[in-house]
């Protein structure tokens, strides 16, 4: 703790949530006169927007992951406590983890969102998300093992199945997961097997909407399409998938219904808020949206609570224009900076003007040297895009610890098409039949997920 | 599969493992007129010897792993199949994966071993051992989650326990293992905590022999116990551990008994052959030794079949000394090459004198720029050691692939004492409480382990 001049005992800052929002917080906190305690379910901050290159075998999951600790390690007025907050009490200003408590002055809840399957939660089972590094070995797993289960497949429907993968949900996660696999497929593999032949491999990537990453200007929408179609993907808009089942995808455009047998399906569809949301709510009174935000005021504090603060994709924010700001990193970092600056203005007895996002542009990797960038005033496609978007993103990663050569390693390996961290781990993917998971399999993984703990 | 010349089928090379002694015999191998069938559990070739460095987040577990299929995709005649063999029938000459039979000319077993606990086997549940990357990873769970704990924990007692760390085995593995943990605890975490002082660290090392680091010369010995001891590690010779149980390890030194309360315990003693050795017995009549070490000829084929081999840490080959020769990369290396070239000799009608080891010498890891390596005609210690220690392991890591930027980080990690690869997985730890693992609870992750893949 940092004593204050006059010796008060330190204004308590609570930070929950660990991620972008939480953690730009409590770094712009950092070696001030409050006291930070920044609580995490896990002892690592985890670069959400390269999660897709666990999946496909590009870096491991500590190339994009910061020990919380190490990171605010010299903030001498920063705790990193490990724990999961499960309730609030606004009214003696207190977060509990179990029967512990962590008093506050201000609470900043930033605990983020999982991915959401549209109430067909049974869908999680055969369709994994990405969201955590758990989620991301997970599609690693499934993806490598589906390839080594159409080696060894005599039944060429089966093996047709194996290799055909469906990618629900064209935003940046989709277009970048569908892109990575046709990478995998027709390049980093195409001499590894003797049975098939991996440039047979189907790659779907559907999205409900009239065009993919629907963030983006069309004209950039429409590139986006014609590198994937470039790719080997095949790009199916105005798509509903209304039955993942017995590995067969069903999906529905306009009247039209299709039956899509494929092993491999990957979820990037929908998210939903952190179910701290809903404590927060029952312990305050604040609104919460259908997607289970918490929907703040102007300066991010929830009304009626000035000192409670939500960041990141937990929080509606719709005071610019209207709509939710989106579920981004930038709006996370920014909304996490903005909340700081105002405790520090606050206790100067200064206020600060509401919060405002100022949109940078957004960005998505398709595949090889491609992606695209929307800055607004200028859109780049193709290489110059995929640079814009190599250099940002190594300059956000350098930011915590030292991961320069590590990003050299991924550059390097995104150049020469290598992807040595293709490993396939866990004891049942020695029959890589068994990669074919029933519902029932999976609720024990569920549970056993509960109890495992070496991963 | 590659013709020969006179279009007979050709010459069927099984090979079951794909560790050192598989990998180099499949590598001798390529792209000659036999073909080959390289079976492994795993997709990946394992590099054994830095696994430690997985256990304690200096590398991942990709950095040291090879897809083995990109490391054979060159190699048109060689073929890698994902499965575990479970018979050998050497009667009709093939091995048996479930019921999908591979017939073989030739076999090689090259399975390995796995730890032992010497008939203790419900101490694998408090002290995990190092042989798999699942065994990595558990071991990097157990030990930040105890500083975690630590941090957590208001009773000194348990504190205390939490940050004792006992290494049990004296060998290159626990000695590397040690210094690893005196590393993180004394340099890497010293300023991540507000709570504990990781200064206060406890890491005892426990051998039964009268000195650490056996095979090594005597002075080489010494040099690394005070090494360990100058980086805060207690070295303990002559000392047998009697019990593990509740948190406490029972140690027995001449007469006395000693209780040493400690909730992270690791195994580096002792190894025994994979089952495989024993399948094998049964089907040829074979022998093996208490350690289930299958007791090869003079040519590493089995008495009574000249067409089976066995290479590596599974063989028992004493003909060169009386002592069977050490379970160690170099060995298995030497043994999977020798026996490519008998089979190419034998196909050619020409022979080859018997199986002989050319020891290169040893190298040991201590800590931070220090290593011992006794090369027979030179003995080196410290920085030089380390340096040549460090530049041995990167000339055969990236003989697979290109590792060789992953080694630069590893250097770089190595140097600036970083540890990124920290990361704490899996939901358990989110109450490092749940760390300390009641036999109960870990045979429910034993189970749970043969259901969960997502690690």
């Amino acid at each position: 703790m940092v004593d204050t001049v006059d010796n008060k005992p330190p204004h308590q800052v609570v930070i929950v949530g660990g991620g972008f929002g939480g953690l730009y917080a409590a770094k712009a906190l950092a070696n001030t006169n409050v006291s930070v305690t920044l609580v995490d379910k896990r002892n690592f901050h985890l670069f959400q927007p390269l999660l897709y290159q666990v999946a496909t075998g590009t870096v491991s999951p500590a190339d994009i992951s910061s020990p919380l600790r190490s990171v605010l390690s010299k903030s001498k007025n920063t705790k990193v406590i490990l724990g999961e907050v499960n309730h609030i009490d606004s009214q003696t200003q207190q977060v509990l983890m179990g029967d512990e408590a962590i008093p506050y002055d201000t609470l900043i809840l930033a605990t983020g969102a999982k991915h959401s399957y549209f109430g067909k939660d049974e869908w999680e089972n055969v369709a994994p998300g990405l969201k955590t590094v758990e989620d991301a070995i997970e599609m690693r797993r499934k993806i490598f093992s589906a390839f080594e289960a159409a080696e060894k497949e005599t039944s060429p429907e089966k093996r047709r199945a194996w290799l055909t993968f469906v990618i629900v949900g064209g935003g940046p996660t989709g277009v970048e997961l569908a892109g990575a696999i046709a990478e995998i497929a027709y390049h980093t593999m195409k001499d590894d097997f003797r049975n098939i032949d991996t440039s047979e491999t189907q790659i779907l990537l559907l999205e409900g909407l009239d065009r993919v990453l629907p963030p983006f200007a069309p004209e950039l929408s429409q590139e986006a399409e014609t590198s994937l179609t470039k790719l080997g993907v095949t790009v199916q808009t105005k798509t509903l998938v209304t039955n993942i089942e017995n590995d067969v995808v069903t999906i529905k455009q306009g009247e039209e219904v299709h039956q899509i047998p494929a092993k491999t399906v990957l979820w990037a569809a929908g998210v939903k808020a952190s179910p701290l949301g809903k404590i927060l709510a029952e312990s305050t009174g604040a609104e919460c949206d259908r997607a289970g935000r918490v929907i703040v005021e102007s300066d991010l504090s929830i009304k009626g609570h000035p000192n409670i603060f939500v960041v990141g994709d937990l929080a509606n924010f719709s005071h610019q224009n209207g709509k939710p700001l989106p579920g981004v990193a930038p709006v996370a970092i920014q909304e996490g900076e903005y909340v700081a600056s105002l405790i520090k203005a606050k206790l100067q007895g200064q206020t600060l003007p509401q919060f405002k996002y100022i949109d940078k542009g957004s960005l998505a990797v398709i595949g090889h040297n491609c992606a695209v960038v929307d800055l607004g005033f200028i859109k780049l496609k193709g290489f110059p895009a995929w640079f814009a978007w190599l250099f940002i993103h190594i300059y956000f990663l350098i930011e915590f610890d030292n991961k320069v050569v590590v990003m050299i390693q991924w550059a390097w390996n995104y150049f020469t098409r290598n992807r040595g961290a293709r490993l396939i781990t866990g004891e049942q993917t020695i029959i890589p039949e068994s990669v074919l998971i029933t519902d029932e399999e999976t609720s024990h993984q569920q549970a056993g997920s509960k109890i495992i703990v070496n991963r």
